[in-house]
């Protein structure tokens, strides 16, 4: 399954080491006045190569649209696009025809498919992330009309921290450093602690915080269509995410009801807004007008720069030796991928909302 | 959308003080013999009124089966079934045609629909958990037939937290106390806590954590059909949580990746097992074969029984005065409704996963 | 798969024996008044029983509501309904635990399944019909804000047919007879036709033919979504169904493209319209404003009131001696299921419409 | 909407005079050895310039594969591609920046979006159909597997039509003319037909019946799934179809149920078969074992090399003065196009069967 969405639609296709990737937006709404140099933005964010921090790795990420608009403007007719792979070293991973790596997709792929594209983790790159980036970068531009933004940062790497809640930080600090952290001391100490890691040929995890600002009272669905499980549901599909909550999050457990209801302003204007925000914007499954705010975990991964001892294929020992150009830390690259996943999310719950009443 | 699944599909109806609640189990596979009386089980441990640290509301819970089997048998054909609604005090609920109360659906219902139905919260009320409960319990049959089996114990509530993971638990001893807990010790302190808090007419949070065991390698399917994306979704669609993580989870974020990768056992058995399973029995987005397990989070609910100073539809301040009969911590009653979000995700899968193949 | 419609969906169950059979409308719009008497009226137009020319069976066919609407308003949230069974006479069926009927399901059931429910034909009865003029009345409640109305009406039976095309017709007669056909000397040979073929324990097919007054240009969806392959699916969905054509149909094989293309007239008036309608009110796939018209073609019935040479589920030859209470021709209670699936899709695709533009 | 099938899903993207047209084939079994000369073959049998009777538009149609295989077998993951649009006259169509053509999808498409790509029909175009081909094409060789084929033909031009049914033709011989139809002497009378229509600058409509040999018993699925329905859908969502109808078809409506129902063979072989096949091979929506047949009504299409009387976008009359290349009768293209869709039901049905019993 490569589609997201209901009615805005996103189905991604490509390998790490295949002639591309790529996909078709569809349901797209039609009159949309496309800003294509915003798209490559979002995807010179993701893509590998740009700071210490992230791998070595070079792709341009070059995204090239085919189809669905006309000077300029979306038609309503899908979007198909192909960003093509450039720099691929197929021989790093001659070991991986026959074995399989630890934590890494090698085996579960095997086990499903009766075999596997052991080039660069085949689809279980996050290589395919670029794909989504491309959508969400087309959603955001509608939900702009709409007055909606979205906005990531790392909220933490490791044991480094930022303890303020993203109402306290100026977020618009983000993109000032290479851990795309709002809090510059912070940010500092994250970036040490990934370069460390890297040294050793190791990895670590971290957190993404997302928070969307307005959307609109009334977005999501009761039941299946909770605007909090299709936002799980979104983010626990990118690659290397263990964990997901929003507003007290995990936090709220410890509790009471009577700490953490959101009290309503009461000085008579309407719609209604609320002193504080623990529901995280959603309430009954549905945005009750306050920013959307939500928390990604995001796993070390599993590609060391290091023997690791394993298996092969048959079960034997055998000693995997990492190598080739990896992320010592996904977070940073995670950022625009959290917000594009968020993106397609809102954008297909404010279409579908037109359709709950007559 | 009512509707969970791609092709083990349920779809719901009903409110809490309607006529009836119900649903459609479609895609359930033909040739599985029923015990209804386990179904019935299943729903009894959902029931309110079940014990001190529930509420006292009482509803038998009565399922009546209306189509889909044969001499008990199923057929292949969607099994329709419907619960009776008996015990309900919509006066309870008159203050709600024109009051708001604070983190409730009310406000963002109205917002919605341009209309609600005030009486018990309507749809937004976790009676309709009593359904996906009657169509976790087939499902959870169907599995059966393939060793899968699914088992959720509270592991928190408030700060009271079962310490030890699930691999140091004998989970057969979940369902002799009333909170749910496999540690006797733990379980009685959150039995105490729950009820200091429904003494203040309050409400706290808490942690069901869920083990699938016996699930084979290659369930799940890459990109949007990400194992722990589908739980992810599943989980976050049940009312009051806040957040999902599986395998090493949010903790895993302050590991370095060769702590947390899961070595194979070198043994040369086959299929191959690993030491340790950080990775909670999904790798790539595909089970490796491993336990899968995941912790779901749950806020302390918004109905207190106190007064709160809140706002009416016109955003004129009024006083909510919270009477009627709540669960003072939904955790020991979410149990079973964790499990059969969780066999419906895995029968799906189970069933997807035979066309992954020629 | 018992699930129509993409936003406005419709999912069934039952089987003509067992307790009830019902299903749940799920995305009806919020708002919209239902006249519960309008909806008991369709069910009545389908009911068995109702003159000479339908099974002698019985069924009252009484709706029960049980969720989704309050002071008889659409909420927004699932209609979940049920119509008990009541006149089940299973005896009749007891043959059928070992003999596979001709060109009945009893064999293709069995082979899909492993076994079936041999009682009134189970799941492939067109019993199940019933549930869906229950959704489809809520559907056309919905599309009456609109302005969309539907009427089908039966222009063929054997070899009599309705030379005139609908224009030529006043459709407000169709209920005037049992046949529910406009033209009364058409409908009298029609009704006789069905006695002669009723008195020998025979069927008859037939043609129904609708028309959808009323719908906007731009229903519709390229390329998957075309409203006619959406209509051809709904009708081709329906039991003993075995052709569907729209606007010129199969007519058109034999016309020049100069002499079918539908010119527009050139008036100055916009919206446009057309002077002829061979395109059946859709063009690329799009609803073009004028009135949309198909048919539906019935085949003659398998269900005979004679002996007649079969197998048993072994393959040994045995005599299937025809009982029971059926109809010597399906069109006459076909018309308010044509009506009901066409209702669905309208609703459906109009729904879709508002996310086509920004 | 742009995507076809449930589990076997085909999403396409192109407009006629876009940078390219492609699309995206998601689950498609892993461990199929694809033969991409084949595919290639499929492509040219739908290309523009084959022959005397079709448009003389020249498109290479080369198909690139993006992703999906390894070593040329199939590994489970999403196939993208595209085929480059390359002889595009775009100024031919100048004039449709503010023309709508009759009975084209000019109007519709601008009631629906606000805006159209006015191209060559932009998305209208049956352009797109050649990526269906891609799609029917692998689709094709996964029913290899099973022994399953199809075949499609020209059975009717204007009033040029093939008397025998298809089990009395030669089906090999359907690629030895330009029309694609195995009765010879009828082949060259619907050549000279297409070919005075063409010198007159008008179109012809015609039908295509296709057959699908080894489909086992058991596919489709009752109600929403019925494979009549889903073939239905299929083919009537191909541009240009006014009409679809399987086995007896329309012509069943003057039959007795005595004379079409299809008498098993006696003879004590299991799994049992028919004696005569009106049923088309489908039986209460499920195959039963029997030839798979189906005929499908293509309109003459309305584009004219001749002046036609039309209007303009703001409805005043101009004369749209048709010009290009066109193909004057769509059918013998057709032809694979249908193939394809039937290929893409079948691996669906195939598939998901796999899920229907324990």
């Amino acid at each position: 399954m490569n589609t997201f969405g209901h009615i805005f639609r996103f189905t991604g296709f490509g390998e790490s080491h295949g002639a591309a990737i790529g996909g078709v937006i569809d349901g797209m709404p039609a009159g949309v006045k496309i800003d294509l140099e915003a798209v490559q933005h979002e995807l010179d964010r993701r893509k590998p190569g740009q700071s210490a921090v992230t791998t070595a790795r070079k792709e341009s990420d070059t995204v090239e649209i085919l189809s669905g608009l006309m000077d300029g403007v979306t038609t309503g007719c899908p979007i198909g696009f192909i960003i093509r792979n450039e720099n691929q070293h197929s021989s790093d991973y001659d070991q991986l025809r026959t074995a399989f790596r630890p934590s890494h997709a090698d085996y579960t792929y095997t086990a499903k498919y009766g075999l596997r594209d052991h080039r660069g983790g085949g689809r279980s790159s996050a290589r395919e992330t670029a794909t989504r980036v491309v959508a969400g970068a087309f959603a955001r531009q509608a939900l702009a009309h709409y007055g909606i933004t979205i906005q990531a940062y790392t909220s933490q790497v490791g044991d480094v921290k930022v303890d303020a809640d993203y109402t306290h930080l100026d977020l618009s600090l983000t993109e000032t450093n290479a851990v795309r952290c709002p809090d510059a001391v912070k940010a500092g100490e994250m970036e040490q602690l990934i370069l460390d890691v890297k040294r050793e040929g190791d990895t670590i995890g971290g957190v993404v915080t997302c928070v969307i600002k307005g959307a609109p009272a009334g977005l999501g669905d009761p039941v299946a269509g909770r605007l909090g499980a299709q936002l799980a549901g979104a983010m626990m599909s990118i690659n290397a995410t263990k964990g997901f909550d929003y507003g007290m999050g995990f936090a709220g457990v410890n509790m009471r009801g009577s700490e953490s209801i959101d009290l309503f302003r009461r000085d008579g204007t309407m719609p209604p807004h609320t002193l504080t925000n623990n529901s995280g914007g959603i309430q009954g499954g549905i945005s009750n007008g306050e920013d959307i705010y939500f928390r990604v975990a995001f796993k070390p991964v599993a590609t060391l720069i290091q023997d690791v001892p394993t298996i092969d294929v048959e079960g034997n020992p055998v000693t995997w030796k990492g190598r080739g150009r990896h992320d010592p830390c996904v977070v940073p690259r995670a950022v625009p991928v959290v917000e594009a996943m968020a993106a397609i999310v809102l954008l297909d719950v404010m279409l579908l909302d037109r359709a709950a009443r007559i």
